[in-house]
């Protein structure tokens, strides 16, 4: 009973590696010899310094950062950072470029007008219900930035190739898709993900910022809404997260160690997603609600013939042992999110039901 | 090993329940049945709701609390907060009074001045080193509300009655000592605490906030920056701290079915703090930093006759099991914290192993 699980399929929080888990659970009541839990040792520890520079280390390994990047750990997820790319990057006189590719795209340009910041939606795909990816984006040269959603986790979209900005620094909200794929991270000024999808628990988010933007920031912001507070003190300035930071850690050490970096965590990802979507594609009673160009690799959306039916697949995905495949309720239907954690085994008990599932209900 | 345990007096992230503690790890791959981690379900799960209203329940029983406090869950720790509270509840013509009693009343008073908003610092102990609570305070009537620091745990001072503010709402942090005893709840319009002390992991801030504090929230804050975001969505308008909750509200289960609440858990609070300083002024070997009226019950700062002295105390104390008895490294000394968890088998070894300490290096 204790060792069961089922295949998780949830948006996020989602699945972890159970090789995570268990390493947390194992040694949860004496962290490293110390004699204490990772949730009780101080974070100005010598053992917890040893956590976090791992976890930078590990994360600039993997995305190949040079020296330019700081990899800070925030809170708040990126629901918070939607409220301070603008007031850290904005001065009254600047503007800044968004690209509207769903909710939460809508929300981080919603926060930059809260705070009356000059901000432009320089490309949407709000015409077609956010079902794909805008493509030839004319951005403006004065813009400080140019707002992307690399994965929309709610509409199963995703940016394959990031857009020509004309050396415009790119501020990308990565929820759903950091780590999951190699990064050209020259194009980039900022990424940011709340950890809960692909990185860890939620609670802690992480954000990769460069130099440069740094020296952007705002006069007279409260200190903890600054980004250089976290740059200078390594994410320390206060008490971090620290089972968070841990669980990063660990993660991304399984990212590195056993599944061979992002180039093969990438790969992995794609034959996952294939997999699924040849499935989908290769009959008619599921439908994909993506268009094919701009499907997700991490999050699978898919409509069945009628709404009732898609409330009875759910419902007996569950009991057989396959979680978390409702849609998001703002959109309904179904949605597989099958981030790096989601393994190929979980990905073909998936398929097999739905044949199953398909057969019993074909009218 | 793996159960190896030391006697922990880390100011914070601090000792937790062993009870607690083995509770997460025994279910720590399979929550509730769910076949999932507690960091992996969904937020918008029955089984999370079940979680959150009963970490909300038992704050409210715990403190007795009416219809008109609601219990969020933010980030950020309190450092977030001494940002957020002008930001709310100062408009451009309002003021409000702080009492500065150490390094976190003025980090709290900084943060108001950064936002440029009309305080004035009623009371201050800033004189005497902040070894004293201030008493006496005259506050002004056009306060909209007094800010105090209920424990100061790097100074290890006290409020042990709070001050007749005259009906003005206190906005009181009470990161060291919140839940290690009753409080008379109609004189705090909110109180808040950063978790890693008396309630669980860092990375969770506790706000307990009373509807007449919402009415008073500035126009125009990012949504993240407003605390009625959190009371109209039970602390979920984005993905919260799920883990950090979730063992919060193992704590308070602790303490309301093993300890027996608030006034059982004061007295073994009053009966840990009283063996230590009674054995502290025993003697002239270790000396109480505090003024003996504003002493701390929940961080006992001493010094021995020399700093060498001190850190050989420390460093031999850790030898012997006993660990974070290292003063703030911006007052220096020794510091025992003895929160709630904090057993008094663990302060009768402490004294142990000072009485032992003084014999061999008393000159």
């Amino acid at each position: 009973m204790d060792d069961y699980r089922i295949f998780n399929f949830n948006a996020g929080p989602a699945a972890m590696p159970v090789k995570v888990l268990k390493q947390i659970q194992s040694s949860f009541l004496n962290f490293r010899g110390s004699g204490m839990s990772i949730t009780e040792i101080s974070h100005r520890s010598a053992l917890f310094d040893d956590v976090i520079n791992d976890a930078v280390e590990r994360a600039k390994r993997l995305l190949k950062l040079d020296d330019r990047f700081h990899v800070l750990f925030l809170q708040g997820g990126a629901s918070m950072q939607f409220a301070m790319i603008p007031m850290n990057f904005l001065a009254d006189e600047d503007t800044a470029d968004y690209v509207n590719t769903g909710t939460w795209s809508t929300k981080a340009i919603n926060e930059a007008l809260i705070q009356k910041k000059n901000i432009r939606v320089a490309g949407s795909s709000e015409d077609r219900n956010f079902t794909y990816i805008p493509g030839n984006i004319e951005f403006s040269k004065k813009a400080k930035f140019v707002h992307l959603t690399s994965n929309n986790t709610i509409r199963g979209t995703q940016f394959h190739e990031f857009p020509d900005t004309g050396g415009i620094p790119i501020v990308c909200d990565m929820c759903s898709d950091i780590f999951s794929r190699p990064l050209d991270m020259d194009r980039f000024g900022m990424i940011y993900a709340g950890a809960q999808k692909n990185l860890g628990p939620s609670g802690t988010c992480m954000v990769i910022i460069r130099n440069d933007m740094l020296d952007m920031e705002c006069d007279n912001l409260p200190t903890m809404l600054r980004y250089s507070t976290y740059a200078e003190k390594n994410s320390m300035y206060n008490t971090p997260p620290c089972f968070g930071i841990y669980t990063i850690g660990l993660v991304l050490k399984w990212l590195e160690e056993d599944m061979g970096g992002l180039e093969s965590m990438e790969e992995y990802n794609a034959r996952k997603a294939a997999l699924l979507y040849d499935y989908i594609d290769s009959g008619n009673f599921y439908r994909g609600t993506a268009e094919k160009s701009s499907r997700s690799l991490m999050n699978i959306t898919f409509r069945l013939p009628d709404e009732n039916l898609e409330k009875a697949f759910v419902a007996e995905a569950e009991k057989n042992g396959l979680g978390g495949l409702k849609g998001h309720r703002s959109v309904g239907g179904c949605r597989a999110s099958v981030y790096n954690a989601t393994t190929m085994e979980a990905v073909r008990a998936l398929i097999e039901f739905m044949h199953s599932f398909e057969k019993e209900n074909r009218s």
